[in-house]
């Protein structure tokens, strides 16, 4: 039995490329979705497909109703901006309070349930969009907390959160993924698409997939399904 | 406008006394509670009871289901222990993976959302099934990261986590919030009650609370309602 990994898996590229390093590492992967009432609900479908792609040895969609609480446009408060230049710092409207804590937590429930220790999220800190969640000092503490929080940190196991992607550019995770055989066609990215999943191009999102691609000299496969 | 506190009710008589407390410090309550898919769901129905007869601003009940991690004699892996040694120090099967971190994100979330910088929980690591989650260098992690996690504590703002109870024994928790004028009645303590909400009077919280009752010298109004 290989190790266990519980990798959050959105549906975009980032979190594909973390489960196929964590899968190239040896572990064997327990992918976790979370349906939080994102506007853009078509990441869930990419999840799973890239769920099943990685050959995950299970994979969870976890219904969560943060649009209840509100405080993002990804979750229908106010409109998804287009064409922010992405060198601003500032932190962007599609923040969602706490996502990541929020993702993590449950990530850390469901990995002490199956007695994992390794937990894979594809956040990076380059080419992002300003997410204070998405930081090394965010991960860190919640590695700390994990260790205190949980039953299994008590006696003895050390949980690890890793982020392989966390200093990479956009650029650099395409190739890594390109050279890891991964059909980025599965995966979805636009904040705001159309009713048939045919990305905006011109959220924040749209706009770092794209620039990645141009910057790795690949062509973009999902564009090709539009 | 009193400043907002978010306020984790589950509906037992800790949370409840925090939440007064919060009160008494001058807050306006946000009581959230959380559905997880425990076996003792009628401690929903006495939460809502709790945070009507606190005067809360605003009271939120999230489903969110642990119970598909399982992991716990909470959420219907296994029989809830009863008639278990009080000081036994191993942490019994009634440990719900990562609850408090889960139920902790949440509030945070909520919090950011709502401009709360305040949240109260009812923990305590004295008359306690020994959670870890339950500890003060728990909660401390949990605040640290909570300033790191969101936008509102870049931009300077700074989470609280309130753990009023913590040192204290049941039977002050139960003085305290007699105190307070609080009506018990309204609360529910067990793990394992009957289906019109009878507590069992055996499992750790029937006869933790039926301790705190007994050396605080008060009789616990809730067992006349049975």
């Amino acid at each position: 039995m290989p190790p266990k990994a519980v990798v959050l898996l959105s549906g975009g590229l980032d979190s594909f490329t973390a489960a196929a390093i964590a899968r190239s590492e040896g572990f064997g992967i327990y992918g976790l979705t979370v349906d939080y009432g994102q506007r853009h609900a078509v990441e869930i479908l990419a999840a799973r497909r890239v769920a099943q792609a990685l050959g995950a040895m299970a994979h969870r969609v976890i219904p969560i109703d943060l649009a209840s609480f509100g405080g993002s446009a990804l979750v229908g408060d106010g409109s998804v901006p287009k064409d922010r230049t992405l060198d601003d710092q500032s932190i962007p409207v599609t923040y969602v309070p706490a996502r990541n804590t929020v993702f993590l937590a449950l990530a850390l429930a469901w990995a002490e349930t199956i007695a994992a220790c390794d937990i894979f999220l594809g956040v990076n800190a380059l080419d992002y969009s300003g997410y204070p969640d998405c930081r090394p000092e965010f991960i860190e503490a919640f590695e700390r907390l994990a260790n205190l929080a949980t039953k299994a940190g008590v006696e003895g196991a050390r949980f690890k959160i890793h982020v392989p992607l966390v200093t990479l550019s956009k650029a650099e995770i395409i190739r890594l993924g390109t050279g890891l055989s991964l059909d980025y066609a599965l995966t979805h990215s636009c904040y705001d698409p159309g009713s048939d999943g045919t990305p905006c191009g011109r959220c924040d999102s749209c706009r770092l997939r794209a620039k990645g691609f141009d910057e790795a000299g690949v062509a973009d496969p999902l564009l090709k399904r539009f």
